[in-house]
């Protein structure tokens, strides 16, 4: 199989770190817990007066770079890529600020994954132009200029708990897309 | 149709430029005329004594945002595009020495093709792994995980000259891919 994984929210803790850094930032604010979270853009869960401060952390040089990587996810690209599978990482930049993301997330996978992993970037900002039996991602909403040929596996997300589609985490993807353990 | 377009060698004029600074760096070396470049890999055809030379000259800060545009291509975009068919650029980072290449690429596409088109950037160093019906590439050999669905024509350079496919340049492409002026 050809399965594409997305990074921010699969492979690399965006919402987390963001939380923890609104935290520290912001003891003053109040916070969406992750629990609670509900929509795609975390953004627009917050009031209008703190958009500001809620990009000021994401677009901050270093917040790609540095973000966390879940638990397990190496393990499951290593055990797919060695069982035989085509698995290339596929990311969208942030947009129309896409200056310190870009780089930042070739250098995050080089960091975590490894060199031979930045050779699987597929960097796009419509999905639906990649090849793949399985995309795994936890936007809720995949559109683009095509009808992509990929099936979207949600990666388990609270802010896509509504959507009716197949859904993993690393803890269950073997048994969800090959039926074993 | 859906038409992925290349950047260096298509869009950007990676070897013109290198042989502009190369000639400007080093007046003192020989120097390889455009129309007898042979093979992909430009390096590759300067004496081993000079390969640090000539990677200093596009591994530089600025070389890849500093190309300059083809003649033609904006409006050829603009007209594919008008006349309904679905273009993407597609491209490959510079690995593993990626670090000034990836974020330039985009700031040329910014700069010099608008912010519409910076969505429209596919970023891969595997390019059968993204769908189209055509993909225009200076490339002679292109390889990949998968069998691509894209019928490679390639945008006709001194380098490719050998390769038995359908070519064009901004100045012919009309009447190659669409058989119309």
């Amino acid at each position: 199989m050809v399965i594409l994984v997305d990074m921010d929210g699969v492979v690399a803790d965006f919402e987390g770190d963001f939380l923890r850094q609104w935290k520290a930032q912001h003891p003053d604010k109040d916070f969406i817990d992750m629990k609670d979270r509900e929509g795609f853009y975390l953004k627009f869960q917050y009031p209008k007066e703190y958009h500001k401060f809620v990009e000021d952390i994401y677009y901050a040089p270093g917040f790609y770079k540095n973000l966390p990587v879940y638990i397990g996810c190496k393990e499951a690209l290593k055990r797919m890529t060695d069982e035989g599978h085509v698995v290339y990482l596929c990311t969208s930049p942030m947009l129309p600020q896409f200056h310190n993301c870009v780089l930042e997330k070739y250098e995050w996978v080089e960091e975590h994954l490894g060199n031979e992993w930045v050779r699987k970037i597929i960097m796009t900002a419509d999905k639906t132009m990649v090849r793949g039996d399985i995309l795994i991602d936890d936007r809720p909403d995949m559109k683009g200029a095509i009808t992509p040929e990929w099936e979207h596996v949600l990666y388990d997300q609270p802010y896509n708990s509504k959507e009716n589609k197949r859904r993993l985490t690393w803890d269950n993807y073997h048994e969800v897309l090959f039926g074993s353990k």
